[in-house]
């Protein structure tokens, strides 16, 4: 705590330290916290706010420096602000004839968890309470507030447990034959505060207070103490929010809605926090306090009805709700009370509200004037964006299921949005139902490339096993289909088809939904609401003002045309990247991708093996080429990065464990025959093939450099494509990426032959293409020596997953499901660097990456294709390194757009 | 070829492009090459050369900037020199009367593969070789020499394929019924002559040269052609020498050895290259040139028996290599002409020698005066002191199996040495064997914890799968047995107790020898020859040098007190790293081990697995306390760094597939009972724990965050044996080594929880401990946050074989099987990197980590034990940033005391 000293000679030489809410600002938030500085504003700007006043966060952080002691002259301060609240009211601290009652609450910066909550009507003892018994004609009011201080002072202030208070209270309302609060009477109340005072005497060693400001001495104190509080203390290491910044403490004049039927309490919203409309949104609640609707004792009313009891107090209302959302420019979130017919403000602070509402408050705030369009860029969040572009369940519809138990388990979420269909257990059953119609989750243990024609017509899938880089899930994000992947507690039957959860059954058929960006399963259909973006004006118009401001490209990443389609009309500017790999999925060309396989290692001694090699090669040139015709022709005009295949080989093939399965099975009955044979052969191949980390292995461009024949028909498809789309007047600009390259001397082998059959395929045409070879930078070594790299690289793409798995040593599918999850429980990482790009570590690389390619190559076009590339976080990172771009899924591209306007905007 | 413009206008104003042997000198090796300055510096020293001269390195790097000409002047300088030699030997070049015949050679800085060999004889056609018929009286002599010439001539210059010749030549033998060479009569020759010069023709096109001069030009031209031959740009690359160098190329008179019974050839140290013993070693062929010793045409003799011949040549070749060796300061490889009883010498140059011999000539001539010590410790090479560090075969033994086709298979040399012994399939089996005094090599397709029991008493290990950090590999290295892994030629049966390779069968009991060194498995037994490090004198002198000149400390790593007192026999300094989990895999310990593990994760919620899990780990406190305390003992007053429990915790258990394979036959069997119920729990158990890639998974400091009771078992064993030694009066050091930090965060966490441990035993005790804590670097994120991480680490250890891993993306088991070979092939990789340190790209961030870790700790202890510790290329790496101390194998730590020193030494 730098700051201390200076504070401490600032208290001795009569610094300021307490300010009356008309001393201070909606601008001194620092000093005064955010709930202090609303209150200071309201009050500046003529609003009747009770009076009170805040004692500084800079008191916070002397009391801590001088040793839990208050600094010096602060307890005057504060003693002279109270004298001076007590003139205003005309009412006095514990005075027994009309007592002052005040509130005591802390308020920080931001509004923090473990802080301590509000100690209410603060200043009553059993002198004042009778005062405020005659004052209020109402003993009964009196000894309840005087019941609900007490309770309030001991476990908050005095850290007794609530159930030593409550357990008081239910004895007394047993004993008095009643089951709600209301119906105890004065009498029996009183009882209750004499019981509740002997608990406090129990558990602390000493009679409860009666003198009042000994009570507030106690009760400031007390929020001083809830700063350096366990939960408060982590939840700032967490959120990184300086010990330094301390709290500030806010006393103010009790007002009480309760006091009949022209007294109130509301809360209201200065729009529609759930659609933006403009128009007062709340609830309003006569004859109550704040604490009263919380309970839900009576159920509240709708804000409108405030006007009927009252029209001129509504009025009142309106003027201020009005004049609060132009000096604070958002919607504002109010809370207020009527106490006899008046009205008093108690608190202001910008609302919480939906991703429509923010989108349509933010374009509504520019055309009214309040807002310019950066501010108003900058007032819808990505995750608003995110939230319109999704299918979505129906909240009520939701709660209602989650009421009925049908909330059955929670997996990992791994590709969001809303999906409702019959469970399906097997990927050609799927396939049927979805041909015949019906709406398909499918649900597997996990996925493989058998399953992939399954996956595309289904509207979810879900897996018991695997992370969110697994086969179901990359291939889901890939699809834009909501996917939950890992959850455990569901068993997945395969032979009974039927899935299990804590007991519970359902069969193939029976309708569950799921929400891929929540992990949450349920039984039976939940009603959803889907997006439209084209023709969503609001949105349009937020994208549009950020696609004026940002700096970075916004690519998609997508495999297919269907895809690259998608992205382009959510606004892709190019292709980020193109898994090639996942054209070899498709059930037709599998057979053919196993036989290429299973013959390249072979093919370099056996001419036979060589003959079945070139044969599957020649047969996947013909699907590949017009796979990459179709994908440059729906990006005409832009660039498209198409990545050489890069998974180890044996992710085509079938699992080793399987065949390990199936052999033992056939040896075990003495089966013979070229059944058994050619298992027995697979298996052997497989093993040959299996790895003990293939995430390190054989893949990338090792394999080019080992099969090189694999490459070249894949550059020879991507040529002939565009040869051919040229000749039909288009203008594809193909960029070849070779994956995984660690040293320059892999890049040069794998490049300069790769060149030649590019240049093999133009002369053949007579037509030049417009093509870049480049790769990716996704182990540390090519971040470290990428000026050697970016000697013949033409472009780099950060593949940010690997890079994240290589620079933590971090298996993305075992961490995720083993620690990653503890981890961030345990605040040992603050993410999951997997979503959000770390920029200590793996982001210190792509620093160094960036600037180590352009120093030999100025021009280098730098992107990143990994999954951060639509994390708004890590694109602020990219935009700050100066990135040239970034991919991402198709349905994130206008999320990313949004989020690179901001870091133009935020960089100022 | 920078040089090269220079050189061009050097050229034109009269550069000097040829020197006469007596123009040049033994110093100007750069510009004349090896030979030639091997030639100049005798011809200086007044020795008696044959008359040359010596077309410089510059001539060639010109020819070749010229566009393959000469550059201008040099032809004439070389016709100059040919005439000054002329005058000298009173012959000239082509004269049929006393024709001057020449030999040309090329001769770069360093020798090197894929140069042009030598063309003899040069100046011969048919004028000529009458001429030399006449001179010698010896026609058939004459036409001999023509024969060799033409064939050399048009193999070298003209580029004919050598069995073109051949078959003439055999062709000419058959006709004339003869089976030797020499059988061949002076006109059989001179048939032969003809019809070579007719190949000639056919291969050409043109004519045989017969002007003695343009022969001369032709083959100036095609050795510097050569320079630019495939091979030796090859070669360069690999070796990274620059094209600039260029060759140069000598001229020099032919003498004959074989002109009678005074005239001989022979080539001799001047010291025994395999012993070291100072006396003339070599061998001398009376009437002979030097192809013939080569051809075997009939045995040589001793150098000796060169003194009966002649003593007076003898005494005069005695004088000029004691005169030779002077002049160089190292043993010197002579070769020498005798004609008709005058000596010439013909070659010069530091002679190859074992690693005995070069020990005993290093402290020999630092003795002698001739060297410093210095100067002799940059004689011997660390892979001299490795050899006379291991058993060894006996060469010819080796040689004569080999003859006899013993050599049956290669695999990946894994730990070197040579071991001999029966092959045993199984290590129950070999325990029992070794009990009874067998010699054994223990043979397994892979092997696991299980068998550790077995690779004890072994005297070498033999496996068909796994790379170089497969579990033999790193055991066998820990227990510095040969070791041979990734033999797939091999198939082992284990059923049959047989290992099969190539149809040849060897059964239990049988005996074969491997070498860990090469990789080569050997059936019977070859001798070997065992090393005695503590009585080697000669060694411990040059090692003692190494000390006083270091700065870097060797530690090293080992598991066991055993190897700990191995180690400091051998010199080590302190122990770098013990690796805990190896005392886990003692047979007797598996099983608490394995309680532990399979009951780790229950432990959190079921009183009953705690149970297990807290009696498993009890009785493993005990064992590793005595395990510690040993070690310490060992070790006493020297620091030893003990790396907490590191491997994912399934690799202690059965492996998945194993059990699968058992489960299955039970089910198809329909077997039931406990022991398949035992089964299945298993493999359900050991399911859950498999992982994706499990070098990048659960392992490390992350086991100790899920389960921080190893980490205390662990911790408290280790304080508790050093609170044992100092209460006995000893002074342990133990450093406890948290691995696989990432983040601070991690190694905060772990570390705060350990220290208690430590202080709660010491606090009990009444004893303090001198302790230290640290990390691994080992990820790269922790290299990139080691400023952070020295804030909490007393020290560091660099795992360069995991940050090898990661910083390059390589699994080791999978890469070094499957394309780090190819790799290394294709020059695609200088080197395995598992092996040599990469100084671009992990060595980047060993140095960054260093840097970052002093910033914030200045007296950080930072080490390295990864494997890169014992290699001499990557220790000098480890002085040159500035570690403390490098740790390796106990039997490397003289190797690295002496690279160590070297790198001192070569800092200046």
């Amino acid at each position: 705590m730098a700051q201390t000293s200076t504070m401490q000679a600032e208290a001795r030489t009569g610094h300021k330290w307490v300010y009356l809410f008309e001393e201070g600002s909606a601008e001194m938030r620092e000093l005064l916290g955010g709930k202090g500085a609303g209150c200071a504003g309201m009050t500046r700007a003529g609003l009747p706010v009770p009076p009170g006043f805040t004692i500084t966060t800079e008191a916070c952080v002397a009391y801590y420096g001088a040793g839990n002691q208050f600094p010096e002259s602060m307890w005057d301060q504060t003693l002279e602000a109270l004298s001076t609240i007590e003139q205003k009211t005309g009412r006095r601290l514990g005075d027994p004839a009309d007592p002052l009652l005040v509130s005591v609450r802390s308020g920080a910066r931001a509004s923090m968890p473990g802080m301590m909550d509000t100690v209410l009507n603060l200043g009553l003892n059993d002198a004042s309470v009778e005062g405020l018994g005659r004052l209020t004609s109402n003993p009964r009011f009196a000894y309840d507030a005087y019941r609900r201080f007490i309770s309030l002072f001991g476990r908050i202030v005095q850290g007794i447990p609530a159930e030593k208070f409550d357990h008081v209270f239910d004895a007394a309302k047993e004993r008095a034959g009643v089951e709600q609060d209301p119906e105890l009477s004065a009498d029996q109340l009183q009882s209750v505060v004499a019981e509740f005072k002997d608990v406090a005497r129990r558990e602390t060693g000493s009679d409860f207070p009666t003198d009042p400001i000994e009570q507030l001495r106690q009760a400031i104190q007390a929020v001083f103490g809830s700063w350096m509080g366990r939960r408060a203390v982590d939840y700032r290491r967490a959120e990184k929010i300086p010990d330094e910044w301390g709290t500030a403490v806010n006393v103010q004049t009790m007002v009480f809605g309760n006091m009949g039927e022209d007294s109130g309490t509301g809360v209201a919203f200065t729009r529609n926090p759930s659609t933006g409309e403009k128009l007062l949104y709340g609830n309003f609640l006569a004859n109550a306090q704040g604490e009263d609707v919380v309970a839900g004792i009576r159920n509240a009313e709708p804000i409108s009805a405030m006007e009927a009891h009252n029209p001129q107090v509504y009025a009142e209302f309106e003027r201020y709700a009005a004049q609060l959302e132009r000096a604070y420019r958002d919607m504002q979130d109010l809370e207020f009370t009527v106490e006899r017919g008046k009205l008093y403000m108690l608190q202001t602070r910008s609302g919480k509200r939906t991703g429509r509402a923010a989108v349509k408050i933010a374009v509504d705030m520019v055309a009214e004037g309040i807002l310019s369009k950066d501010e108003a860029l900058l007032r819808v969040e990505p995750r608003h964006v995110e939230q319109l572009l999704l299918p979505r369940f129906d909240e009520a519809a939701k709660a209602e299921a989650e009421g009925a138990g049908h909330l059955v388990a929670r997996g990992v979420p791994a590709s969001p949005g809303a999906a409702v269909g019959e469970a399906v257990f097997d990927p050609d059953r799927a396939a049927e139902r979805v041909e015949s119609g019906a709406r398909v989750i499918l649900v597997r243990p996990e996925t493989s490339p058998d399953d992939f024609h399954g996956m595309i017509g289904a509207r979810g899938i879900l897996t018991s096993r695997g992370g969110t880089s697994s086969h179901a899930a990359v291939v889901a994000r890939g699809l834009g289909k909501p996917c939950i992947v890992g959850a455990e507690s569901v068993r997945v039957d395969l032979d009974r088809r039927v899935l299990s959860v804590d007991g519970r059954e359902v069969s193939e058929g029976d309708v569950i939904s799921i929400d891929g960006g929540t992990g949450e399963v349920l039984l039976g259909e939940i009603t959803t609401v889907e997006p439209n973006f084209a023709e969503d004006r609001d949105l349009q118009q937020v994208l549009s003002w950020a696609d004026e401001r940002r700096r970075l490209g916004t690519w998609a990443n997508a495999d297919r045309a269907r895809d690259a389609i998608r992205a382009r009309e959510f606004g892709a500017e190019g292709i980020g990247l193109c898994r090639t790999e996942h054209m070899f999925e498709e059930p037709e060309r599998l057979p053919f991708v196993r036989q290429m396989i299973l013959n390249a290692a072979a093919a370099k001694r056996d001419p036979d093996a060589r003959r079945h090699y070139l044969a599957a090669l020649e047969k996947l040139l013909g699907y590949q080429r017009g796979d990459f015709k179709e994908l440059l022709q729906a990006m005409d005009g832009r660039p498209v990065i198409i990545r050489l295949l890069d998974p180890p080989l044996h992710e085509f093939l079938p699992k080793y464990e399987d065949l390990l399965v199936d052999v033992t099975e056939m040896r075990v009955r003495g089966e013979t025959g070229p059944a058994r044979d050619e298992r027995e052969e697979l298996l052997q191949a497989v093993a040959q093939m299996r790895e003990a980390n293939p995430m390190l292995g054989l893949r990338g461009c090792r394999l080019g450099i080992l099969y090189p024949e694999i490459n070249e028909m894949q550059v020879r498809a991507i040529l002939e494509a565009a040869v051919e789309l040229k000749q039909e007047g288009r203008h594809p600009h193909p960029e070849i990426m070779i994956p995984l390259i660690g040293d320059i001397r892999e890049l040069r082998r794998v490049q300069e032959q790769l060149v030649q059959v590019a240049r093999e395929v133009e002369a053949r045409a007579g037509t030049d293409v417009d093509y870049k070879f480049g790769t990716m930078i996704e182990i540390p070594r090519a971040a470290i020596t990428a000026d050697k790299i970016a000697e013949e690289a033409e472009f780099f793409s950060f593949g940010t997953n690997d890079l994240t798995q290589t620079v933590y040593g971090f298996s993305r599918d075992d961490a995720e499901g083993k620690f990653l999850g503890f981890y961030q429980d345990q605040k040992i990482l603050p993410n999951n660097p997997f979503q959000v790009l770390d920029p200590e570590g793996v982001g210190a690389l792509v620093e160094m990456g960036v600037q180590r390619g352009r120093s030999t190559r100025p021009d280098l076009e730098i992107g990143i294709c990994g999954e951060h590339g639509g994390d708004p976080e890590s694109i602020a990172f990219c935009h700050k390194v100066g990135l040239n771009y970034v991919s991402a899924s198709p349905y994130r591209v206008p999320i990313a757009r949004l989020a690179a306007a901001q870091a133009a905007i935020r960089e100022g």
